[in-house]
C-alpha cells in the first residue's frame, strides 16, 4: 500500500548533475514513487544565478536562499550537489538540524571532514549517503560498506579520474606530450579551464581518502592520502612503460599493511602490465580492483564522471534514503571502528622504475648496483643503452620501502658518473 | 553502545560454502560485532552426516534435525547453503514463521519460485536476502537493487557460469574440443561429476531469471528463459570465431524490449568481438555488464564461484539482515510493480553466423541469398571457401528477429545445394 503524502525533496545546486537529477525526478515519478512505496516531489531547487536558462528546470522551484531552502522543516531529503567546502558543509549541517537526510557527490568535503558530517547525521537521525562522491555512477560505496561487510578488505587499486586517464591513454596511443594531450583533454572538454584538481591529483586523492575509511574501517582524510599528479610524465616515461610490456595509469592505491596496524593511501602515476585489467581502461572511463580476502579479486567498471552518471548514483542513493525516512530508520553509517593510523608513503612497499643518464664508461653499472645494495633495495632487472657517447641505464628494482627506493635515488643523483636522473616511476599491479 | 546479548545464527548445510561461512563466523567475531552493532554467535549447524570431519566447525553444534532448527523460535537469521528446492523451500518458509530471516545461496529454489518466497517474508517482516546465489563474490544483486534504484536498467549481458567458461577458455586457447576441454575442467575441480546443470546451462537460466526480475522490476522465473547449453560448440565454431575476430562465451542476457512493454532472458553460446571486455574474461571467472539509462555501461567483475568468495556474498548479506534485526525493520525486498511480461525467443532480435556447406557450382550464393531475403533477414557479410569440390558459405546476418533467422535456417536446410548446416552461433556485444 502506497503512501499518498510525497516525500518532500531539496536540491542544492543546478549545474550539470543537478539538471540531470531534475529531468529524472521530473519524468520518472511513477517508478520512482513504486520503487520508494511513496511519491516524491521536488519542493525547492537553490541556485546561484535563477535566470540562466535551465532546460526541464521548473523555474517556480528555482530559490538563490539555500539556507532558508534547507531550514524550511518540512524537507526529508536534501540532494547536494554544489561542490566545496564552504557554504556546503554548513548547509549540510543545517539540513540534518532540520531532520532531514542528505545524498552529496561533494568528495572534497567527505574526504576533508567526513567523520563530523557522519557524527552530525548520527546524532540527528538521518542518513547521510554519497556513492556519486567516488567513481560516478560505478556503485563502490555500497558494495564497499554492505556487500563485503562480512569480508575483510586488503586493497583498493583504482582509476578513479576519468580526465587524467583520458589524458595518460591519449599519450600512450598517439605518442603526444603531456601538455598536448592536455590540450586536447581541454577542448573535448573532459579537462576544465582550469585543470589542477584533476592533473594534480587532488580529485583522486579525495576519492582515495573516502575509499581508504570504508574499505578499512577507519577515518582517513585527504592530508593523510600521499600525493602526485601527472605533470611531470613525459612520452618518454610512456615509451619506456611500453618496452617493459606496461602502461602508464594515475592510480589511487589504499592498502592494509601486511601487520594489519596501519593502512596507507596514495595517488601516483605507475606503470602498470598490459595484461592487468585496468590497463585495457580507456578514455575517461573508471575502474575500481578490490581485493578481499574471502572474495578475491573484484573489479568494477564504468563511467567516472558527467551528468548523466553522476545523476544515476544521486537517485539511488535517494531512493535508499526515501526509503528509510518511509520506514523510520537510517541505513549503514561511517564505520570507523578499528581506529588504524594511516603510514606515511616512506613505509608503503612498492617497486621503482628509474632511468639514468649515464657516463660510458666501465665501472658505472657496479657503482649503481652498490647504491642500490647500500639502502637494501634489490634490483629486478637492469637494461643499458648507448646513445652517442652517453649511456643510459634502465634499473627495475623489487619490493622496497618507498623511503628506501627514495634514498636510493637520492644517492645515485651524488655519484660523478651518474649525469641525471630522467625519470622514476612506480611499477604497480603485479 | 553495543548490544550484548549475541543475535543467533543457524547454518542450514556444512559443505564448501558453509564451513567457510562457519569459520569466518567463527574467527571474525569481534569485527563482525563491530560492523553489526551487536554480537553475533552460531547456535546451530544443521547436516546429513554429522560424523564427517569438517576442519574448524564445532562438533557440539551440528545437528541432523533441520526442522527443529528453523523452529527453535530463537533464531534471528537462517543461513541456507543446501541448495535444491525441496526441504529447502519447506525450511526457509518454516524459518520465516519463526521469525528469522533467511540469508540463501540458492539460485534453483530463487529461479523457480522467488515471488512466494518473498511474499512469505514480507508476511513475517523478515528479509530474504540472496546475493550469493548470482556470481558468486561479485556484488550484484544489491547494486541492482539498491545503488540503481533510480535507474532504468535496458540489458544485463555477463558470463555468469565459471565451469563453462572454463571449458570455452581452454577450447579458445588450446583449440581442444569441448570433450577434451570438459576432462580437463572435471579434473581440475571446475566440473562436477555430474556437469548438466553447467554445461546445458541450467545454472546460468536460473542466474538469469533472477537478475532480469531484478533489473526490470518484473517476475522472471527459470521457464521463462530461453536456454542452450554449450555441448554443440565444436572447435570449428571457436575457429570460425577466431577469424571474425571473436571468441565464444556462454552468456546470460537480460533485455528490455525497445518499445519498453516485455523483458526477455536467455542462456546460449555466442560469438563475442575480443575487444569486448567480456571476451577477457579468463578461466572461472564471471563478469557481468549492465546497461542503465542514466548510468551508461557499468560491469562486475570476480570470481563466480568457490567456497570463500561464495561465503563473503553470504557475510555481507548476514551483517545486512543481523543490522535490520537489531534496527527493527527490513531491507529493500522484491520489486515486481512493473509486472512486464517475458517474450519469448523468437522476439529477440540478434544476429546469427552460420556456416553452411553448399556445392560448388555457380548460382549458390544467389540462392542461398535469396532464402535470407525472404524472410527479411539482411546480411552483414558472406565469405565463401573452397574445399575439396566442395565450397563453405560463412554469413553474418544483421540484426533480425530470432524467429525470422531461425525460418530462414529451416529454409536453407531445404535448398538442394546446401549439404549441410555446419554451424550456428549467435553474434552479440556490439
Amino acid at each position: 500500500m502506497m503512501r499518498t503524502r510525497p516525500l518532500k525533496v531539496a536540491l542544492l545546486g543546478c549545474g550539470v548533475v543537478g539538471s540531470e537529477v531534475t529531468r529524472i525526478i521530473t519524468t520518472q515519478t511513477a517508478d520512482l514513487a513504486a520503487r520508494i512505496g511513496a511519491p516524491i516531489e521536488l519542493a525547492g531547487i537553490a541556485v546561484r544565478r535563477p535566470n540562466r536558462v535551465r532546460e526541464g528546470v521548473p523555474q517556480e522551484l528555482l530559490t538563490t536562499d539555500a539556507t532558508a531552502l534547507v531550514k524550511r522543516g518540512d524537507i526529508d531529503v536534501v540532494i547536494e550537489v554544489i561542490g566545496g567546502i564552504e557554504p556546503v558543509r554548513t548547509l549540510i549541517t543545517t539540513a540534518f538540524e532540520h531532520g532531514a537526510s542528505v545524498v552529496s557527490a561533494n568528495k572534497a568535503l567527505l574526504a576533508a571532514d567526513g567523520a563530523s558530517l557522519h557524527a552530525k547525521a548520527v546524532e540527528h537521525g538521518v542518513d547521510l549517503y554519497y556513492e556519486a562522491a567516488v567513481a560516478g555512477a560505478i556503485p563502490l560505496i555500497r558494495p564497499l560498506r554492505e556487500s563485503l561487510a562480512g569480508d575483510k578488505v586488503n586493497r583498493v587499486l583504482g582509476i578513479v579520474n576519468g580526465t587524467t586517464n583520458f589524458i595518460l591513454d591519449k599519450m600512450d596511443s598517439t605518442g603526444a606530450g603531456y601538455s598536448e594531450a592536455l590540450d586536447e583533454a581541454t577542448a573535448l572538454g573532459y579537462a576544465e579551464a582550469d585543470p589542477t584538481a584533476d592533473v594534480e591529483g587532488f580529485d583522486a586523492a579525495a576519492k582515495a581518502a573516502i575509499l581508504a575509511g570504508i574499505a578499512f574501517h577507519t577515518r582517513v582524510t585527504i592530508d593523510d592520502v600521499h600525493r602526485e599528479g601527472l605533470t611531470e610524465v613525459t612520452a618518454a616515461d610512456i615509451a619506456s612503460a611500453k618496452k617493459m610490456g606496461c602502461t602508464v595509469k594515475l592510480l589511487a592505491i589504499c592498502e592494509r599493511a601486511r601487520d594489519g596496524r596501519s593502512v596507507t593511501a596514495r595517488v601516483h602515476p605507475a606503470m602498470i602490465p598490459l595484461s592487468h585489467p585496468l590497463a585495457s581502461v580507456r578514455g575517461a572511463y573508471n575502474a575500481v580492483f578490490v581485493e578481499a580476502e574471502a572474495a578475491g579479486q573484484l573489479m568494477f567498471y564504468g563511467p567516472g564522471a558527467g551528468g548523466a552518471p553522476t545523476a544515476s548514483a544521486v537517485l539511488g542513493d535517494l531512493v535508499a534514503a526515501c526509503r528509510n525516512k518511509l520506514a523510520a530508520t537510517t541505513g549503514a553509517g561511517e564505520s570507523a571502528y578499528t581506529q588504524l593510523p594511516v603510514s606515511p608513503m616512506g613505509d608503503v612497499v612498492t617497486r621503482y622504475h628509474i632511468s639514468l643518464d649515464v657516463a660510458d664508461k666501465p665501472g658505472v653499472l657496479a657503482q649503481v648496483a652498490t647504491v642500490f645494495a647500500e639502502h637494501d633495495v634489490s634490483i629486478d632487472t637492469v637494461r643499458q643503452q648507448g646513445k652517442d657517447g652517453e649511456a643510459s641505464l634502465v634499473v627495475v628494482t623489487h619490493r622496497a620501502p618507498d623511503a628506501a627506493l627514495s634514498a636510493t635515488v637520492s644517492s645515485l643523483r651524488k655519484l660523478d658518473t651518474v649525469r641525471g636522473v630522467a625519470s622514476i616511476m612506480r611499477v604497480e599491479g603485479e
